[in-house]
C-alpha cells in the first residue's frame, strides 16, 4: 500500500521521535466521539459591559480604523454580547491627542493610537512606537513579548492608570514625497518637510525645517510649495492621498518608522473590572491585530506602489547612501535625548537598545541574507 | 498652560483630521460611566466541549509544543470552562505522521503541525508551509490572510474533512550542521545530509544523498560519519541537540525553509458544531499563535547562536554565491514538479507565485532596504 509506505518513511522525519504507532483503526476505537456535557456557567458571565473606543485616526481609516472595528465585533461575537464596545473615529468624542486623557481618566474604556503621539507628555513612550533607524515590526514583537519590552510598557502607562497592548504595525514606511531632489547631505539644508515627531527632529538637526501640516493641508501645500516634502505612510495610504500627482519624487526607505507598533490602550481600572475570560478575550484581540494589520499593509502595499507608478510621473528614489548615514548618526543623538530625559526612559533605551544588537546581528545571518535570494 | 500648548500643536499632526474638540471636561460629563447591564445568556453556552489536540511535536517540545499547551489554557479561560483541549505529543496517541487521518477521521478534534508533512498524499500542501527559496514568514503571513491563501488552503483541506488555520512560524531557518566544507557547487556531489522534504530533493539533484534518519539518531549519525550534514531548525532548537559538539561548521541561510507556516487543523464537522463565540475564540487563538511563536524564535535564536560559539569550536559560515544560486535553480525545478502534480498543485502555485513576485518587489525596497541601517 502506497499510502501506508508513505506514512512509514515520513514518520522518522523531523519532528517524529516518538516510536508509538497506533493504527488509524485502533485508534479510532480508543477514542470515542466529542463530548458534550452541560457546564455550570459562572455567575459573572451575567454582566454586561458596554464600552467606547476612542481612536486617534479618522472614522474608518483604511486598515487601522477598518480593523479596530472589526476587533470590536469580534469581542462582541466572542463574548456573547457581553462585551460591546462602540469605536470612534477622532473627533468624533475627542480629538486625536485627548484619547490618551480620556482613556486616564475612564471617561471611555478603550483607546487606539500609536505611543509617539504621547511623546510630549511621556518621552520614553516613543519606544513602544517607533525610533528612526529602530527596529523592524518583527524585531518590534520579539521585544514587546519576549524581551521585556511590553513589560516596562505596562510600567509606564500604570502610572497613568492605563494597560496597554501592542495592536498592530505599519511595517516599513516610505520615505516621503518630495519636489526637490536629495542628492547629497547639501540638499537637506534648507529642506521644508511635513515631517513629525523623532523623524522632524532630525530633519531639523540636519538643516531642515520641520513643518507641522494638518492632514488635510498637506496636499496643497505641497502643490503650491508651502513645503518642499512629506511624510505620510506607504504606498496604499499615500495614494490615497493623492501625493503623486503633486510630487516629482518618492523616496525609499522609511528611515524614521522602520515598523511602528500601534497600541489598544484600556483604563486600568475598567480592564481590571472585567472578568478573567473578557480580559483574555481582549488580551488576545490585541495579539490578532497586532499581526492583521502589518499583514494587510504588506498585501497593499505594492500593489499602490504600482498604481503610483503607472499613473504618474512620479520617480521611485532611494536616498543617497551618503544621506542616510548622515541621517542615522544624527538620529543616533535624537534618540539618545529622549533616553536622557528621565530615568525611565533611560531603563526602556538600555533594554531597547540591548535587544535590538541582538537580534540585529541574528537577523543579519537570517531575513537579511536569505530575502537577497528570495 | 504648556500641556494644552503640546495638545493643540500635536493635534494637527499625523492621523489629526478631524476637526472637533471637546474638552476633557466636558467630554467627562457627557460619557458617564461603564454599563453593568444583566445579560441574557443564549442556551448554547450551557453545552461542554471536551477536546483532544494531537500535534507532530514531541510532548511540550520548546516553543511550539508549549505554545499549544498555551493555547488550550487560553481558549479554557476564554470560554470559561466551555471548550477544554487536552494537547498530546507525537506518540502519545498517534505517531506525528498521523495526525492528520485521526483529525480528518474525526478520532480526535484538532491537530498541530505543518503542511508539508503531508506532502506524499498532498502535493500542494507544501506551499501553505515552506518551499525552498520561497516566501519568509512576513510574506506568508500577507498571502495567507490578504493574498488568497488561506482560502485555497481551506478549499484543499475541506476534501479532507479539515478546517486549517496558519498558526506558528519559525522564522528564517539555519542552513544546517556539517562537517564538510562546502566551497563550491562541486562540495555538494556525493555529500550524505539529512535533509527531508522538497530540500532533501535539491540536495538530491545537486548531487549529493537525502538521508532519513529518526531525530534521536541524528546527532550519533553526525558524530558518526554516517551523515556528512543535517540541517535542523534555528539556533535555539539546534543547540538543544548538541550538534555543535559534533559539527565543524553551521552553515546560513537556511535557503531550503524561509519561514514555514505551522497548522492548526480541525476536524470541520466538529468545528462546525462549535457555537460562533467558540469558533472565533479557536480563530483568534490561531492568529495569535502565528505571531506569537516567530516573536520567540527570534528572541531566543540570536542568543543561542552566541551559546553555540561561545561553547564550541564550530564555525559559522554563510554559503557561497555560486552555491545558493545553483540551489537557487535547482529548487525551482523542484517546485515547478510540484506545482504539475495536479490540476489543484498548479493553481496554489500560481496564486503563491504571483504575490511572491509582487512582495518581494515591495520587500526589496521596504524591509531590505531599511535593515541595513539598522
Amino acid at each position: 500500500m502506497k499510502e501506508k509506505k508513505i506514512q512509514r518513511r515520513e514518520f522518522i522525519r523531523k519532528g517524529s521521535f516518538a516510536a508509538g504507532a497506533a493504527t488509524s483503526a485502533s485508534l479510532l476505537a480508543a477514542c470515542g466521539h466529542t463530548s458534550q456535557k452541560k457546564v455550570e456557567l459562572p455567575a459573572y458571565m451575567s454582566k454586561k459591559f458596554e464600552w467606547k473606543c476612542v481612536t486617534v485616526w479618522p472614522p474608518n481609516f483604511p486598515v487601522v480604523g477598518e480593523s479596530i472595528n472589526q476587533l470590536a465585533k469580534e469581542l462582541e461575537t466572542m463574548s456573547s454580547g457581553r462585551l460591546k464596545i462602540k469605536v470612534y473615529g477622532a473627533g468624533e468624542l475627542v480629538p486625536a491627542f485627548e484619547a490618551f486623557d480620556a482613556v486616564t481618566l475612564g471617561a471611555v474604556q478603550m483607546g487606539h493610537g500609536v505611543a509617539y503621539y504621547w511623546a510630549g507628555k511621556i518621552p520614553s513612550a516613543v519606544f513602544f512606537a517607533a525610533v528612526p533607524f529602530g527596529m523592524n515590526a518583527q524585531q518590534m514583537n520579539a521585544w514587546l513579548y519576549y524581551g521585556g519590552g511590553w513589560d516596562l510598557w505596562r510600567e509606564l502607562y500604570a502610572k497613568f492608570g492605563l494597560e496597554p497592548f501592542p495592536c498592530g504595525n505599519t511595517g516599513v514606511q516610505m520615505g516621503g514625497w518630495f519636489n526637490k531632489e536629495i542628492n547629497s547631505v547639501e540638499d537637506l539644508k534648507g529642506l521644508k518637510m511635513r515631517i513629525p515627531g523623532l523623524g522632524g527632529k532630525v530633519i531639523s538637526k540636519a538643516g531642515g525645517s520641520s513643518i507641522t501640516v494638518a492632514g488635510g493641508e498637506i496636499y496643497t501645500n505641497l502643490e503650491r510649495g508651502v513645503i518642499d516634502a512629506t511624510e505620510w505612510i506607504g504606498p496604499y495610504h499615500d495614494y490615497l492621498m493623492g501625493f503623486h500627482r503633486v510630487a516629482k519624487y518618492y523616496y525609499y526607505p522609511g528611515w524614521h518608522e522602520p515598523g511602528p507598533t500601534l497600541e489598544l490602550f484600556c483604563n486600568k481600572k475598567a480592564y481590571e473590572e472585567l472578568p478573567d475570560d473578557l480580559q483574555e478575550m481582549v488580551r488576545m484581540a490585541s495579539y490578532k491585530y497586532n499581526m492583521l494589520m502589518l499583514s494587510e499593509f504588506e498585501s497593499k502595499n505594492n500593489e499602490y506602489l504600482n498604481k503610483i507608478v503607472n499613473e504618474s510621473e512620479v520617480q521611485i528614489k532611494r536616498f543617497p547612501e551618503e544621506v542616510i548615514h548622515n541621517l542615522k548618526s544624527i538620529a543616533k543623538e535624537v534618540v539618545e535625548e529622549v533616553a536622557n530625559a528621565d530615568p525611565f526612559a533611560q531603563k526602556v533605551y538600555e533594554s531597547y537598545s540591548k535587544f535590538k544588537k541582538d537580534i540585529t546581528a541574528w537577523s543579519e545571518i537570517s531575513e537579511q541574507t536569505v530575502t537577497q535570494y528570495l
